[in-house]
């Protein structure tokens, strides 16, 4: 059994049970997912602020979990504190923005992240242009916190179909990032409602992590990520 | 069972069985590969010219395995053929290079890319392009036939380390991609005398193959990619 | 007597002779163009994998035409097989999306790529971004299929006028590339209508090898493009 | 008078003594510098786990001076924290290795940025990325720890003129930036060794950032760093 | 004090005396603005014609100044001359392009240039490509000749205030580059109408050049920028 | 016959009798090429200063022949005033260093530029980045003044060969472009030397603009270059 442990960065243990159980539904045999929030932080990572203090938590938890980790996935789009753990991690780490995008560059030519609230459109753009991606995809914005996720997202699926389809018209899209960890339930329905994939970038890194594992293949330890002890 | 067929675009059985076994060893749970080879074609993919003629040979195999097979990989460094292969395809195609190059962003800030024959540079260089991964990597050559691997390639293994080593001193590479599909011997040998992650490009590819069938992802159909019958 | 051979890579010998009596009309003094196409292979071009098969098409045709030839054109926008048919000549070869683009170029600050139909956008897009041009020219669509050309494609004379004016509107454009081999008919009344410059393709490419010739330059052997043999 | 507050990431005084003194050195009439650290952090920021906890530190120390500082600069190689820091603080907030590009950009064509230890050459990569300057500069590394700065970086010298001195010579720099904030020391030694112009980040983001309270300018608060409040 | 010479490149006094004016108002205590313009050139630079002529205006005023000018700063929207100012000039010198884009950078994710006229948005272009900072940027036009710009541009704030809410609601801009000399009096008002920070250059380039001086750097003679005698 | 008049930006009638005589043996039929160069400005172009005082000379010869010409192009590596020529000329432009980039693309997968002096390499760059070829060639410099060139350059040819080799095994250069006007001589030679294409971008420009006039090609007056009149 490969064993994913998913770091929900915020402090929501209701978001943490939803997202474990969006990836548990599609991880393929031989993946166990469990999921982890950190104690102390922020309800939800809405800017750049909430991103650094999300990060500490991110790597207190990769620490507590190394024991029984095979690997770990970090579900917050904007990928916070994914390098630092990587320096923490003894195993291999998957942050759920790199996991979407790579995955929509595999089924599309271009794609459109459609992320929330809109003051983090340049979170999305950071890993984007990490990975050099500019060229295929754009990001847009469904402007309603986080917040508005407890309970299930499938009431935003008029907003993100409707901003989707403007993308599809407009710049070529042909596939769709939920650009949102708390998302997965709109995966089924817009996929529907558009016709084309909707990647849930939790889904994509659960996958991707275990496949890391089975080919035994862990962070580079020689330079950039070489390991760091949490002071 | 996720059925994954790897498409073998030059026309060596052995190769075919050597990368099949490869790739068996890692691929997980739940996952069964098959390999196939175009009957009339290549026995090498070294130059444009080659890619040409096999790219016919792996559509035809696309075509005929659909039956029985929920995913392609296409097992060639250079992807030939690969984006024909997701319009003819009723099920998601990876290539191996897209997948090396995307898994070897998860393990290491810069990597190298080691190919041959020499002139064959070019064309890893235009998937790197298409991923927009200048930034992440650069490729060198050992500059041996691909006829040199009939056998394995584990008499490579200097030649490998070498490239690799002056990637790593001058270049900050701290992974490497083994560029050509019958490389999979050197992963272990490789990554010993390194100290560094070695991915083998079809062993990732069928990982992140199987998990798109797992989570019931397809090519867009929208526009690019829309279905073709082959004539 | 400079000999430019242009290659059709569709099997329509009709559109093999519109598109040589468009670009003798052109070509200047001492250049004399010949046209061929495949005998078999796919009555056009719309896809990757109609790509595919006419590469290989593209390559008969360039052995077939060797002795009596000074270069050759490849009349097919996206390039489909050039980069092939330069390890398989004996002179140089110059694809029509290449020699439209450069062209471009030269007589504008922003210009836009007017293909069809849709879904072949992203075959301009892979010669736009091989040559670095994606900060010059954006690619549109009139979404009509290359069966709409024969005959002529002066009844596209207000689609492809209108999609330029939304060009030069709103992506600051000013001049037109025509995404289509068979759109010579288009140069005169949409230049007219528009009042910019229009550039076809195979016109800007016969000339351009003509000038190659003119140089005694061929395709360098150094390494990517070393002569090959069809086999 | 306006008060810029140089915020050190680590938690050593002595740094920030030695950056204060520097920065007050060259910041110019009309302007105060002072320097903070966090109480609680680390001791250096040589990983990205350390920048994530440095970061949390910056931004405490950042709400603390708001009402009698007009700017801030954040005095680490890799800026971190800054984004952040423009949602918390009430006034400009400017990076030191922002600051060091920018102005290495006003006096070279290409220039190096020569960092320390070897590990964080990623950090300044991806500074010089957010900013588009991969083409004007490259990133080399003295490796020694940050720790070998207390008392003064002068034993450097010979390293530093070396390194910088291969990267004029193969690349083509023309001018230094020093990837670290306890290097001010340098500046004197290494431009008369190397007859090239070598900046200091913090000297020159605490000019650039007056400019900004002089010019009355502020963090947009339109959209990406709309005001925050620390928790 | 320090002396910073704003070189207007056209022929215009009055334009002359408003920038200098503006840049007095924000640049700080320690620093004198000076203006001068060519005797012989254009009198509004709006076509690559006029840069050329006014380059050559550019250069001589530089040569006449030396003795009593520590910085120099171009003050034209396009930084004409500003590369072979560095070579003629004894002392630092600064593009009001280069600074306003650099400003912008360090109060917004994006932002828009709002130029004049629409003919000169390829300057603007050539600017922000040289800094690589397209993916920070668009660059929108108010059609109108600088000849309106005599006697205060005000009257634009309309114009102004349009053209940036659309770059703001379509392009994500946060911030407002001004992409003209004569146009620092909608600072204030379009700030105050946008909500959002306003860059002159002219004021950024002045407390950038004072930085330069207060440092003591001045422009690499190592290459590019060696000193050159006007003929 | 269509007549292309080379402009020489320097102020020696010798090296425009060189440039005229080269371009002529390899113009192809129907085309008559002539040499003008200003008769005040600067003896060479060897900084951004010389380019600023030789455009201007440029722009005056393309006033003074319009009446018998068809095309011009400017024989300068650096394509100085060319930008403003194509506003000025009632008829196409093409600089020799956007024809040489262009036709090397055509003939090699990669390539070096080989110019002189050393500090002119920056020159190379911009017109390198202006048509985003910056991931085909790199550029080198032989160290010498272009005084050098009086009489012919054959005597470079081994410091040339010398810089080509080492672009060729560090780099991957498949073909050469000679970065000057006057080293039309080194063609030959230098391509016997080491047995790949060798570009001289004037010869390239005049057949290139020869195919402008012969496809009733030119300028776009839509916008950026609208026509100026010389003041």
């Amino acid at each position: 059994m490969t064993r994913v442990t998913v770091v929900n960065p915020n402090t929501s243990p209701e978001l943490t049970d939803a997202i474990v159980a969006a990836a548990q539904r599609v991880c393929g045999p031989g993946v166990t997912v469990r999921g982890v929030q950190p104690s102390d932080g922020v309800p939800s990572v809405e800017s750049h602020t909430e991103e650094a203090i999300a990060a500490v938590g991110v790597l207190d938890q990769v620490r507590r979990h190394q024991a029984d980790t095979d690997a770990y996935v970090v579900a917050c789009f904007g990928d916070t504190g994914v390098n630092a753990a990587r320096e923490v991690a003894t195993c291999p780490v998957v942050g759920m923005t790199e996991a979407a995008l790579q995955t929509a560059c595999l089924v599309a030519h271009r794609f459109v992240v459609v992320t929330l609230p809109a003051r983090t459109v340049a979170h999305s753009d950071r890993v984007i242009r990490a990975l050099g991606l500019e060229h295929r995809c754009r990001v847009v914005a469904v402007d309603v916190p986080v917040a508005e996720l407890v309970g299930g997202s499938t009431h935003l699926l008029d907003a993100f179909a409707e901003a989707a389809r403007t993308a599809m018209a407009d710049d070529g899209a042909e596939a769709v990032v939920l650009g949102c960890a708390g998302l997965a339930d709109l995966v089924g329905p817009l996929s529907e409602a558009l016709g084309v994939p909707v990647v849930d970038g939790v889904a994509a890194a659960v996958g991707i992590a275990a496949g890391l594992v089975a080919m035994g293949l862990n962070t580079s330890r020689a330079n950039t990520f070489a390991a760091v002890e949490l002071p």
